[in-house]
Formats: structure tokens, sequence, C-alpha cells
């Protein structure tokens, strides 16, 4: 079985989590304790130099980052479904995920960790680059159901995550109707898994 | 013929040059001026709501983001030799992929640019968030040619400009001996090109 190394407040870990039940696919669930830095053990470094949750271990495939492991569950278990296999849907799926690593990380799950946390660090400017990233996903979505193609991919899930805690780093989402949308469609896709704080309130 | 939207500092443009040279890829280079703000027009956004380079179109098809653009032309035009196609292949290059446009974009691009364009932040802590991705790096490519698999893959291209270009914000990539080695190959390759600042004084 699938093991998940996680820590329950990771949204990078929901969307591993959530991938897994969208694939009807079982797992055995490893809590990691962040605050006693269990993620920067020898042991967990050797699996994960970066020292983060999550890190699946699929029967000795060690894969660390939410991107890279939702990647390779729709790849290895999505029979097709959920990763385009010709390069413009893989790269414009692709897209997305970069957008999930870098931007939405940077904006939407930093305003949430803030708050979250009461850690110190500017909540108004992740707050504004959470705004822009709602923006963003709102423009592409319109006309749109999902974010690459016809069907919902792995840039659906990995997109989703922090958008759909956004308001958890006191950021509104209601005002994208767009994203809020897609919001419904994903939360009413069977095998369907929430978090903490999802589906947010609306 | 490919036309790839660019501005000449940008490492992230480079990474598509590099690539579209290595396949032995023709491409149309349109200049977008980044003082100007060519890439806050409507006509650019439309192309990328993110307002930045790179872009490409391949005969209409539009793709944005260093990584997402990598992966599209190795899947294109790479014939199976630059991205694996199995589910763990796949996965791993895809941490390298997020590594890039996270982890190594938010610290080595940044302390080169806080330099080469005399920006205020903090330099100390990019530098330092520098090192420890070349550490990651060193880490890994231990016993290691490339950073997937026994050939070099879109992942070595992603990593490779802003790592190559780390000198630029006053890191040393001296110490760190593994990657040092990984340049050399890198830039051994059949097609690979060079920008300011590349190869790395060594």
């Amino acid at each position: 079985m699938i093991k998940l190394y996680n820590a329950g407040p990771s949204g990078n870990g929901h969307k591993v989590t959530l991938m897994l039940s969208l694939l009807g696919l079982d797992h055995e669930a490893i809590p990691v304790s962040l605050p006693d830095k269990e993620q920067k053990t020898p042991e967990y470094l050797a699996m994960n130099p970066l020292g983060k949750v999550p890190v699946i271990d699929d029967d000795g495939e060690i894969i660390r980052d939410s991107q890279a492991i939702v990647v390779y569950l729709a790849h290895k278990y999505g029979d097709g479904a959920w990763l385009p296999t010709d390069a413009a849907g893989l790269g414009h799926v692709m897209e997305w995920l970069s957008f999930a690593a870098n931007e939405m990380l940077n904006s939407c799950a930093v305003a949430r960790a803030l708050i979250l946390f009461n850690r110190e660090g500017d909540l108004a400017a992740a707050q504004e680059a959470s705004r822009q990233c709602l923006d963003i996903l709102d423009g592409h979505l319109a006309g749109r159901e999902w974010l690459v193609g016809e069907s919902p991919s792995a840039a659906d899930v990995a997109c989703y995550v922090y958008a759909g805690l956004v308001h958890m780093g006191d950021v509104d989402p209601l005002a994208y109707a767009n994203v809020v949308a897609w919001f419904d469609r994903i939360e009413a896709l069977p095998g369907y898994v929430g978090m903490d704080g999802l589906p947010t309130p609306r």
C-alpha cells in the first residue's frame, strides 16, 4: 500500500490525499510532526533532502513534492484520465503545476500559515499576491470548467487546495465567481475529500 | 517556426533557449522589453496572464512558464530522450521542475537579480537559500551524472540555468564539486548554448 508521510495542517499534503482519494486509492498515512522537526531527521532527509512534507513511498518508489506526487499518481493510476499524454496538454498542465509550486504557495499558503501559526511576516503582501492568483485563475476559468482540457486533471488538484483554503488567510474568494464555480465542480467529484477548512464557507 | 518571447537577462528565458538549442530547433526570438513593461500590455497578458517572460508560440500553441515550455518542447521534439514516459521517471523530473520553479527561483535568481538590477531586498537571505539549493543538488548528484536517470532530461535544463548563474548573486559554486562536474557535463552537450554570465568562471 502507498505510504504517505504527511502533517495534518499541510495543504501540500492534502493535494496528495485528495489525488489518492479521487483515484480511489487506499493509503497508509504516516504522520510527521513538524513541531518536533521529524521532517529534519537523517532518515526523513534521506527520502526528501528538502525536509518537507509530503513524501510518498509506493512499494519502494519514493517521490517528494506535492506536484510531483500528483503527477506520478495521475500517470500511474489514472488510466489516462488525469494527465494528458500529448505535448500541448502536458505543457498546459505544467503551467499550472508551476503556478501551484511558486505563485500560489508563496501567496495563498503563506497568508494562511501566517494566521494559522501566528507567524511573523508580511500578511498584507501575501493577501494581495493571493488575490492576484485568484484573479488569474478566475480569468482563465471564464468559459472553462477545468484548468486544462475538458475534464479534471492534475492541474486542478494542484491548484485547488490552496485556493480553496484562501479564506483562512483572510482573503475572500467569493468575489471570484468562476473560481467558486470551479470549487463546486471539484467538490462534487466522486472521491472528493476535504480537510480542515475545506470546503470554503460560501 | 517557434516564436520565443523573451528578455535578454532572463534566466527563465534562457532555459527555453537552451532547450531549443539542445533539441536542434530553430526559433524566432521576439524581444520583450521589461523596463518598458511590454510584458504587461493587454496583448501580452492575453498570452500570459502572469505578465512574465518567457512565452512560446509554436504554430498557434501558446505556452507560458519556463518549466512548462521545457516539458512541452522535450515531449514534442525530444524523441523520448529528454522526458521520461514512465510514471516514476516523470515524477522524479517533476520533483526538480518544482525545485526550479520555487526553491531555486526564489533564491539563486533573486540573489542574482538583487545585484544585477540593484534592487532592494534581503541579499544575505537569498544567498543562504541559494547555498541550500546548491547543497541539495550536490548531495543528489553524488554518484549521479544527471538529476534523473542515466541521461540529461528536462530536469537538468530547468535546474542548470540559475545554478550556473549563482556566481552573479555572489555565491561561490566551487565548493559544490558534484554541481560543478554536472555544469561541465551540461556545457559539453551538443547544442549547448550559454548566455551572459554562463558558463560560470571556474
